[in-house]
């Protein structure tokens, strides 16, 4: 199957309560993403959309039709998927598949959800929608909860006394502030201390407030296109060069595997093997820390460190610009925010930026970086994993 | 791109207030999708869901990552598609380019509802969250308002005096009635005269209650899988010939067109000239009557009837068995029901049956058909169309 790049990129500011619609958001970073890819809305054959709560948010699903209609995409196929938190990456994969195989040569591909506008309480209760409904929900499975228990079975599995872990978790969180500042688009911005997080408030025990992200509204976008096609309309064009999708059940049919995450370790297994790559080749990486137990499990889970050792590797800066694996340098889904269906494509955006060296002015460029890997998971149990290249 | 059949098929009973959950139902379809297909769960390489409502009616989203791993589809990818009652169909069509080209050999696809736990004045107006949400809805823009107003539309443009328009619509739905009789899975077996129709009661002028489909629940699945692996696990493919997909804004934003529905004529061509075919070739078709209005503006659009002339070829028989071009066999969505995300895998299983000629048993098989075609409706704007074939 043909090659296919990231043409065009854009991504909204994070932010609690915008004043804007997912949609008008949404139409925003599309057209931003149009214009750096040197298109017009005429030229895009497809759509793949990203997006969680538009029914509870705005009393709005199928948005995807409506968008393509409101930013002069007129009549093209456009779908919405579904993956809760990895909603966006699977529109994204989905939508390289399609150009891959031929069938289209141009598709836009947007995440975006408004997910402030209920309060914190219900928010996690309705996201709770997202775990298990039947049996885990109402055993009191919210996902503040679901990242507690792996936060005590990490512990206990790689014998770290939990007061280490929450130190190592916090090292997780300040760093994630810290790159956020450099990042305008990210919702906080603001720095934080492992002092500030270990006297923030408890959530479910052993995380706190400054081990969780935020509820966000935001949304981002990226134009896709055959190699050939890319190669007409831009000067750097990022590649798709592995793609990764796997799923789980409710968390306990995963018990005898957790806290690592299987179906995320077969999924970045497709994507390597896929690109021919191994976790030592990524020179940067977006991950999912919905919370820093998250993170610390991700990174393990894609390769670049050994089972129980990625909090220490957080703590000596090896996750850092300049470190072993630059990981959320874009301040991740605990500064940055994490706007559920635009989440995916937030990373790919990140990734693609990276890649084409634009973070320099920022202060956050991984010098030099060729291969960069995108990781979301979708609630407890969907993992989507692509590898993009400049090369 | 490689030829890609349907090799199992697995269908509910439509029903009112079923007593299983979504999960449940299409774990259900999907075994005897996969029996028929003389595969197991671990042949399974990727998952498609379609549904709708889940996170409202059942407080369960992203129902397809717990139902891949319910049925033993362990970590495979499962990915959930959301075009209001076309979802079904996008989840098909998805899974046809994902097997075409070459990256998976066997997806499972199924489509899942409940939409009648909510009384049925709550449904109308949950349901109106996929038309547009901003402008429309506030205006009264409830879908048998939308086809209220196309019924108005069709009578002026076409010159049609309502009352003839309503004895029209009033054969499209004694005719849908009268083929659910003989078949099992049909939600309403009863028969209806066009009296009946026109004594029922008034929802929205000229649209009377039995213009109108119901709130169903039920499931649907179907096997695909690429041509080479179908030769070898079953006797009689069914191949997909054609394929097309079309979406547009919201209602306003068509008003030259309508009442014809632009998206669909652009679908149905992508179809048809996919498949090198034309309306004439076809057999039988499974077109989206969730209002009888609606089933005679889709065979026009389809290609099928003139404009303006589709109510007097339902009132002549031409789109009975033996007829011009057999319509809705099934009972459609007026009689068969039609359990919003299921209905257009269910499209799907009926095509492939009577091209497999299983439906002689029922009563309803059309006799030597080779090209059925199958047109889904999404809301006000999302057209799916897909041409199947025995060839």
């Amino acid at each position: 199957m043909r090659r296919v790049a990231v043409i065009g990129t854009g991504h909204s500011k994070f932010c609690f309560n915008s004043p804007k619609t997912s949609l008008e958001m949404l139409a925003e970073v599309s057209l931003d993403a149009m214009n750096e890819a040197n298109i017009t809305p005429k030229d895009v054959q497809a759509i793949n959309v990203g997006n969680v709560l538009g029914p509870f948010e705005e009393g709005q699903g199928m948005i995807q039709s409506f968008f393509a209609n409101d930013i002069g995409c007129f009549n093209v196929a456009a779908s919405r998927f579904e993956g809760a938190c990895a909603s966006g990456s699977m529109a994204v994969r989905d939508a390289v598949m399609w150009v891959a195989s031929g069938y289209y040569d141009i598709m836009l591909v947007g995440g975006t959800e408004k997910s402030t506008a209920m309060t914190t309480g219900l928010a996690t209760r309705t996201f709770a929608m997202y775990g298990d409904s039947r049996y885990e929900f109402p055993s009191g499975f919210t996902f503040p909860a679901v990242f507690a228990l792996l936060a005590h079975l990490y512990s206990n599995q790689y014998n770290i006394p939990l007061a280490t872990l929450k130190e190592q978790m916090a090292a997780v969180s300040v760093q994630s502030h810290e790159y956020a500042m450099k990042n305008p688009n990210a919702q906080i911005q603001k720095p934080i201390t492992k002092e500030d997080v270990l006297k923030s408030f408890m959530v479910s025990t052993p995380i706190q407030l400054q081990d969780a992200c935020p509820f966000s509204d935001g949304a981002a976008a990226v134009v896709i296109a055959s190699e050939e096609v890319a190669k007409k309309l831009v000067k750097r064009p990022v590649y798709f060069a592995g793609l990764g999708q796997a799923s789980s059940g409710k968390l306990s049919s995963q018990y005898k595997y957790l806290p690592r995450i299987r179906a995320r370790e077969l999924a970045s297994q497709q994507s390597y093997r896929m690109a021919g790559l191994t976790p030592q080749d990524m020179d940067i990486c977006e991950l999912h820390d919905c919370f820093s137990i998250a993170a610390m499990i991700a990174a393990e889970g894609l390769g670049f460190f050994e089972y129980g050792k990625s909090g220490a590797a957080w703590e000596k800066g090896e996750t850092r610009l300049g470190g072993k694996i630059p990981i959320n340098i874009s301040g991740g889904l605990k500064a940055k925010g994490h706007p559920i269906g635009a989440t995916g494509v937030s990373q790919v955006y990140e990734i693609t930026r990276q890649l084409r060296g634009d973070m320099a002015e920022q202060g956050r460029q991984v010098e030099g970086a060729k291969y960069g890997i995108v990781d979301t998971l979708g609630g407890d149990g969907v993992l989507l994993s692509m590898i993009l290249t400049n090369q």
